[in-house]
């Protein structure tokens, strides 16, 4: 793509998949411009933005008036096909693949299992009390991390793959912010809690966190 | 890649995932030795297939002796990438990425909550009985199978997407022969019916049907 095209991003502050895209467009950058839909108001689901997106999932991105791109990983890996610049996976095939790997342990084995729907299935109809949910968020934090730790230890670099920044940086970001909000800690992870200090200093990620964002809590 | 590899596929007979890769390896004309990992005895734990991948994850593929790709998406990508012929996303860049948001809501989004580990965690900790989580599947596997027909009737066409077969079709087959070991079923999803009519008449995805495996019960 030779012109930038104009950005709109819907998100909410607190999502760790729209986390993954602000961080993208940063270290890109690129910028978009940011429509906040509430989800503790269930705005995702009111009229306007069933207008947008029939299928009132968030984030959503538009290029230039498209059909929105749903998905985080869809959007990572548009934004990396559409803007060479800074690019967020490796040249050669096995690293693209390993990077890639990364990215699924946290994204569809880890973070699926931790979204709101979840906790509305298992406390609301009556399975779990919060304790129990508790643990299971606990549960599968530690299990996720505890496995990308022992990926990370098997190739240690600079960062998840390498001394570049790629999507798996920024997935397990994602994980770690959302972690934090719930107060939640994993022991026993050297390698990404020396990853996590890197990329807690860098401004791409520090812009993109979600106490930073319209709509956060106050602190 | 100008020489095919040499491919050996660590697998399983029934997981939804070592099925995506059997039929991408099927669309793209290329074979891999097989190597059955019994999950059900608990192989995959064991010595002599941590020693390949220290991770315990099926399915692996390990080219040419290389560390083993794990993650059914990495490695429908990776295929992708190094095999050209068949492609299995299309060509423009909103294509693709509309083609990987139908990927991600079901490897990512709905797959994740139907494993074995989650129903060890919600039976095995007294939780949940065995029909409450048939409930729990029933509910997911709808939840996902519906929210993915809404986005095929916003774009009809001959497959999940335009008139080729994708990696949207690998995966929402991967979800269907599950549902069908499982012996669930998801009412009013039209366009998902009749596309899977299509995948089940085509060979490569009828080759690699659970059942026709090595190591599946005998009927």
């Amino acid at each position: 793509m030779t012109e930038t095209p104009n950005y709109e991003l819907f998100a909410f502050w607190r999502t760790s998949a729209t986390y993954r895209v602000r961080v993208a467009l940063n270290l890109k950058g690129l910028t978009a411009e940011e429509h906040v839909i509430n989800l503790d108001a269930g705005e995702n689901r009111g009229e306007s933005f069933l207008a947008v997106n029939p299928m009132g999932a968030i984030p959503a991105l538009v290029a230039n008036g498209s059909a929105p791109i749903t998905q985080s990983q869809a959007i990572l890996e548009f934004l990396e096909e559409a803007h060479s610049a800074n690019p967020l996976l490796p040249k050669d095939l096995h690293g693209r693949a390993r990077v890639r790997s990364l990215v699924a342990m946290l994204v569809a084995d880890t973070h699926p299992l931790l979204t709101g729907r979840i906790k509305k299935y298992l406390v609301g109809n009556g399975h779990m009390d919060d304790a129990a949910f508790r643990n299971w968020q606990i549960n599968w934090f530690t299990t996720g991390l505890q496995a990308f730790e022992k990926r990370l230890a098997m190739d240690p670099a600079t960062y998840c793959h390498g001394h570049n920044i790629t999507m798996a940086d920024i997935c397990l970001a994602s994980i770690i912010v959302v972690m934090r909000i719930f107060k939640i800690e994993v022991a026993d992870i050297p390698h990404i809690t020396r990853i996590m200090a890197l990329l807690d200093a860098n401004e791409a990620f520090a812009k993109a966190a979600p106490l930073n964002q319209i709509g956060a809590p106050k602190p």
